[in-house]
């Protein structure tokens, strides 16, 4: 099976992919360290029968670092956030039976998908409060209030820390504080902001934070972490309690919330090798944020009245949201009709935007160069341009 | 964090990694096409919104080509064996509660500890029928049925085809006839065999295989696939049925039993880079067999009446394991007691033993030159002559 990687050198604007960059060094490492002979490269000095508990190389001391980063107690690589959400909704599931509460739990309107899949999975029934409609779609933390009242007394309360659709930062915090006075377990997915924005569990009186490695700490796929606190590690980290009944074989060490071991192999060994940059990353925030408030003006500039940012302004995460009704003029004359705009981006080895989508588009430069970003607005100005062409 | 790779240029000898071992052709691809550039690399054209549909690299028509080559009518990539055999055990579960059976499955007694955790995971209890014991510990389709009658109606049988304690090939067919039969669902687990050896889910009469890339199909980890039969694909690969409460959202295009999607990202493209390869060594299988059976009498032969060979003979796999007094005896006299084995090999540059175990050795050379098994044997002779030097 024979297959080129077509956006070899390509400026990325996808906003799932922005975070997770993995930066150069990294990439040489994990090449030249031969960390790519085996899938289980990471295993080799395996003792225990887990791969969180590996200390050659340090996954184990790795994970108490990403728990202490993100200011919780306890973490264990997930495979993917969804891996991680799984986990909680898993254990959030199975203390509903045992309890015998009902399964419902509160999720912000703007989730992800794979949160509410998570929920499904463990048989959770999913309640919305509403956002605020168009042109901003927040979610608020009064309307979080009515809809857990409603409820009476959600079995988790689940928010997204920024959406995926709006690049919305939700009131984590003062939900946090909601939860904590009717003592409901609240999980924040951090998968757009962890590794990329400050983020803090214990700040927000969580109990659970989600996060994607892939999405926004620079690692391979599929790798995420569910971070938790000391009291909640006791649960979602339980191990196992089957027993088999001829052999009478226990598997100790395995965590059945996480399929006994979450493996790990390359995308794990690229997160530990990228982690001090991440770190560092995270405390410019601050300057990424006003490039990217600065990148929507010029873009909305080039727009005239045509391109313009949905979601908060400012923006508070680098997930761009906009509706362009130049663009979906432009397709509705273009022989390649809603594909021109991200095949017009290819030309100019930018890739990212959802090809056959021109009405709205969505994109990130986080991280991006000052000349890269110029060259993606250059591009954006030349799609503005055929409006005149065709006309 | 800085950390290298202690077995870069190793051989390699562990019976988990010998089947997962990475072209060097491929991980050349994965480093010169950029394919590490970013987790999502294979997402870049994804227009449905689920990798095993993505067509640009071709997964969708990979996938097909798995399913085919392992004797089912479809396949999706999952997180490792243990994510495919969680897929298999949760619809199994769904159906139990549905249907009002009794979630009770039959599994053999030298499953993989992942088989029992998912199992665990879905709620469902594990029986075993009996195996043979010292020193061949066989599983028989007779120990299967009698097991199966005594039950009544398992929701499902479970075989793990070649076993991760011994290396025996489970009797497969015969206990898929008294399955088919009995119209019993039937998984048989392929993670040590499927990409080394031949596999056919028909001629098992199997439901369901679960396959584990890392392990078997040279790829990186964490990836598996489930492959099974046109009629149970649309019970395993449902789509969700959920529907979010206020916003109306639903995800018709996500599959609740694999996480909604199972990204996939660098080991699905290692796994399409290598399918050739795989394919390709799987009709040399035979010949492999011999050099392993050869490799099995000459270490016999060092060991002098004190290495044994466990489980059945000849060997129709390659996970070997051996019964070793004579290693037992030099570790209570060895500075580094249990250690000493694993450090002896690995001072000749061959790694794979677990550390600090002498009395038992599980190994493999599949796929290993001749002068490179003939330089493991030397490093075992060497270790043997440690006891007359001890004494």
């Amino acid at each position: 099976m024979k297959f080129i990687n077509k956006y070899k050198e390509h400026i990325i604007i996808n906003p799932l992919m922005r975070g997770g960059i993995v930066p150069e060094e990294v990439q040489a490492q994990l090449c030249q360290e031969g960390w790519l002979e085996v899938g289980y490269s990471l295993c080799h000095d395996c003792l225990e029968g887990r791969s969180s508990l590996v200390s050659k190389p340090p996954v184990k001391s790795f994970l108490g670092n990403v728990a202490e980063f993100f200011g919780g107690d306890a973490a264990e690589h997930t495979f993917g956030c969804r891996g991680a959400q799984f986990a909680v909704m898993k254990t959030v599931g199975d203390y509903c039976k045992e309890e015998d509460l009902e399964p419902v739990i509160v999720v912000d309107p703007n989730s992800h998908y794979s949160t509410n899949i998570a929920a499904e999975m463990a048989g959770l029934r999913v309640v919305e409060p509403p956002h605020t409609g168009y042109p901003e779609y927040k979610v608020t933390a009064e309307a979080f209030e009515d809809k857990i009242e409603e409820v009476g007394r959600p079995a988790l309360v689940a928010v997204t820390h920024a959406d995926p659709y709006f690049g919305n930062i939700a009131p984590v915090e003062e939900i946090g504080k909601i939860c904590e006075e009717r003592d409901i377990p609240y999980m924040v997915n951090a998968a757009y902001t962890a590794g990329v924005a400050p983020v803090n569990l214990k700040k927000m009186k969580a109990q659970f934070l989600t996060v994607s490695a892939h999405k926004s700490m620079s690692s391979l796929a599929p790798l995420g972490y569910v971070v938790t606190t000391y009291e909640w590690s006791k649960k979602i980290f339980a191990t196992s309690k089957s027993k088999a009944e001829w052999t009478g074989r226990i598997f100790g060490k395995k965590l059945p919330n996480l399929f006994g071991c979450s493996i790990g192999g390359v995308p794990v060994i690229s997160s530990m090798l990228s982690f001090d940059y991440v770190k560092e990353r995270v405390k410019h925030w601050d300057e990424e944020l006003s490039k990217i408030n600065s990148f929507v003006d010029r873009l909305e500039e080039i727009g005239d009245g045509d391109i313009m940012l949905l979601g908060e302004r400012p923006k508070r995460h680098h997930l761009l949201h906009f509706e362009t009704p130049v663009f979906w003029d432009i397709s509705q004359k273009h022989k390649r009709r809603g594909f021109f705009l991200a095949e017009h981006m290819i030309k100019r080895k930018i890739v990212g935007l959802h090809k056959g989508l021109s009405k709205h588009i969505k994109l990130s430069v986080y991280g991006l160069t000052q000349e890269e970003i110029d060259r993606v607005l250059e591009a954006f100005r030349e799609a503005v341009k055929l409006r005149e062409k065709l006309n």
